[in-house]
């Protein structure tokens, strides 16, 4: 099975298209220590070259130029020799390289940037360098781009950044982010493929991711990777997420809500059952999850998750159902999951006295997190799920989404009850908040209260185009925000 | 003209043969900070690769590696943030790569190396690497290697590194050295050229050579540059070296006397006329050359160079007009200049109380250069010759090479004058003395009472593999050194 699926992911292979960026920077002269810096005029993926020449007299030794990618202008003031955070310093994006004669020289690693910052470390004399260009490369189809008429100009705005967000993420997979890490995660996968069937609509890269999975190695439990390998070979990832596993079904369950593609859908069903039964074999003799143990739902520091993971279990039965009836297949035994599910969960998470979802699983723990996705797992609806929401979300004291994935899903937990202005509102206050900092791409993390915040404990390390956080458009052009 | 030279050094360009030096290096299992010393056993000129791979965990990070490449043992300990030489630094082989996921690497750049020094700065976890591989390149072809049977054990050693030399400056031209200046000079042409029909013979290089630099662009003098590049572009060179204009009518000559080939030498005769004029106008009232500017002679710091100029002048004449015989063609007018010059050489630099070239051309300076040149040049013979030279070399007061390029004209102009003991004594003390300290090729620079000598003072900087020290096997195959 695994060879014929990573045959099938071989086959949605998507073409790579490459596009010149060439910056509006003269031929530049420079000596030793000079530095050039080069704005690309927006966030973009790819290789960068120049022409390296000589002024008066030919380059008779290397010259050595050290370069640094930046995806935002802030970063230009950070000094990498400061790193201190918990990722691989080799991920921020600077090099240094010795070129011996004149001719065009092209690094030989992708990047992420906005900037180019370049510094002549040594030459024998004046350097010449020119031409620069900047090769970038997405499997977005521009011709497939789905066209939306914005009237809000912000929303516009908004919906142009998460567009080009997808775009850069969008590359042989469905990379989570273009500068670090530049692999196929579930998580973003599902969000990424969502707001793909709004925008740049290529189906064969969901398929393609699809099948990548479907290969995957899973764990003694019966679990997907959170992530899988597939640039110089294909490699199942180590870390097991089951909220993620999950969200391998929502994606399968969307693309078939969209594209009706039934044989894919039937030929990937059984995966999607085995992650469905793979999480009922956790359930405890309350019927709910009790663990948080590899699980995801957003990077908050200590974030009690188990309230959460029962909600996305919820969530993804309830999508499943919907995608078994279009199929004409028999669902009783999930409804039967799914309603003991929800009859579990009100009656143990959900605190009727506090309208809240603070409960022993978590701890007594208050967040918005929990409430989103009870609400999304339909475990409340209609004014008593608006009401928790929106209390949840106005305590200074609750625990609030850190990374736009979360966030995601509060906006979607608004929606799905009908708090439709609050939930642009929301859009409207975290993706506009990273506008006005400047976004060509949308972060990986953004906490408005505190916008230095890290996973990896050094603002450095951030990814600042993240697949996860390209989801405006999804909403933007689904629910027609800042189009009346 | 310019094209038709450039077309001929096309033609004559040799094909680069390739051999895998593979180290006995097992797997190595790396972690952040971890070094390896790769030992290839011998010194060799090409590129670098290796396997990299995962150990137990997938590396999910670049990782980056710093390599140095040593010619020589001792330069391990050289710390190259220290450098402080007068020429770039980055012709210090170092380099820096960031590699995301595994598989093969291969550095881009050019090395010239013994040893290979890797550290690894950053790796998100243990990283394997193996299959260590120098591709080494050279023009010199194994199955030309004229062999040669040495009954000393000491002078083999020397005539193996000096053939290891010569091979390893072999590339598209002969190179003055693999490591640092990478290009064709006339004066090491000369010599490498010269003890290439004693061993390597590859005579297409040698034409190669002399057309392009019959293709070069002279100077108002009318001389040709002291170097060209050719690597990337023809590009001629912006030095003019006298000497070295003169050694082009030399390696002329040489080839011509080796060959027999009459086309290529009538092709190029009209340059090395056109040296020999350039050369003649220079001239004084005395009949002699005044000026030392523009000759290279040897790196001795504050070196007086015109009786030297003189003598290199009248020693091409020489070579000139036995190359003119040779072809059936007219000599008279360069043999009347030879005698003329002689005899004001005699008249004006000779001093004939001292026994010694000490006169007012040269500020009374006291060389082994005036004097080699000018035995090599006929102004004296016989058993005066043999004093002067025996004096000179003798005096602790006067000034010595500090070249293997000058040091081969010097055991030249013993060799020439009969002083054959002393010839192979000086080459033993010289050449040897480079052996004592473990060459595995000869040194750029060897001053035996000041081994760490730098012409760009830094040792760091100084080429190990240096052309114009290959021609102990010139001696030793030609009069037999060693061999009795």
């Amino acid at each position: 099975m695994k060879e014929k699926f990573l045959l099938k992911a071989d086959h949605n292979l998507p073409p790579i298209l490459r596009t010149e960026i060439r910056p509006d920077v003269s031929r530049q002269v420079m000596k030793k220590g000079d530095r050039l810096l080069i704005d690309l005029g927006n966030h973009y993926v790819g290789y960068f070259s120049f022409k390296l020449w000589w002024d008066d007299v030919y380059l008779d030794a290397p010259v050595r130029i050290t370069f640094r990618f930046l995806e935002t202008e802030r970063e230009l003031a950070d000094d990498f020799s400061t790193y201190s955070g918990t990722l691989c310093r080799s991920w921020l994006q600077d090099e240094t390289v010795n070129v011996l004669g004149p001719g065009e020289v092209r690094l030989s690693r992708r990047y992420a940037a906005r900037f180019v910052e370049l510094t002549v470390d040594e030459t024998p004399r004046n350097a010449v360098l020119s031409d620069f260009c900047f090769t970038a490369e997405t499997s977005a189809d521009p011709a497939s781009l789905i066209p939306c008429e914005i009237r809000d100009a912000r929303v516009a705005v908004i919906d142009r950044v998460s567009v080009n967000t997808l775009k850069n993420c969008m590359q042989r997979v469905f990379e989570d982010g273009p500068k670090r890490d530049r692999r196929l995660w579930i998580g973003d996968l599902r969000l990424e493929a969502l707001t793909g069937y709004y925008t740049w609509n290529n189906l064969a890269l969901v398929r393609r991711c699809l099948y990548l999975f479907a290969a995957a190695d899973r764990n003694a439990a019966g679990f997907l990777p959170g992530y899988v390998f597939e640039d110089k070979m294909f490699v199942s990832g180590y870390w097991f997420l089951r909220d993620y596993s999950l969200m391998y079904v929502c994606t399968l369950c969307d693309y078939y809500a969209h594209t009706e593609d039934i044989d894919t859908f039937t030929e990937l069903l059984p995966v999607a059952k085995d992650m469905l039964s793979a999480t009922k074999n956790l359930l405890d003799e309350n019927g709910l999850l009790p663990e948080q143990r590899e699980t995801f739902v957003d990077w908050c520091p200590g974030l009690e998750k188990r309230t959460a993971f029962n909600g996305i279990y919820l969530y993804t039965l309830d999508l499943f159902i919907a995608a078994l009836k279009k199929a004409g297949l028999d669902t009783e035994d999930y409804e039967t999951q799914l309603a003991a599910g929800r009859a579990a969960a009100r009656k143990h998470l959900y605190n009727e006295e506090l309208h809240a979802f603070v409960n022993a699983y978590d701890k007594e723990h208050y967040s918005v997190h929990s409430a989103a996705w009870m609400v999304l797992g339909g475990v409340l609806t209609g004014e008593e799920a608006r009401d928790v929401l929106r209390r949840v979300m106005a305590d200074p004291d609750s625990v609030k989404p850190f990374t736009p994935y979360m966030h995601h899903y509060a906006v979607d937990a608004m929606l799905s009850c009908g708090l439709r202005k609050e939930a642009e509102d929301y859009m409207m206050k975290i993706w506009g908040g990273m506008i006005d900092r400047g976004a060509d791409t949308f972060f990986e993390a953004y906490v408005p209260e505190d916008p230095d915040f890290s996973p990896y404990n050094d603002r450095m390390m951030n990814s600042m185009c993240h697949a996860w956080s390209c989801t405006p458009s999804y909403f933007i052009r689904k629910y027609g925000f800042g189009q009346n």
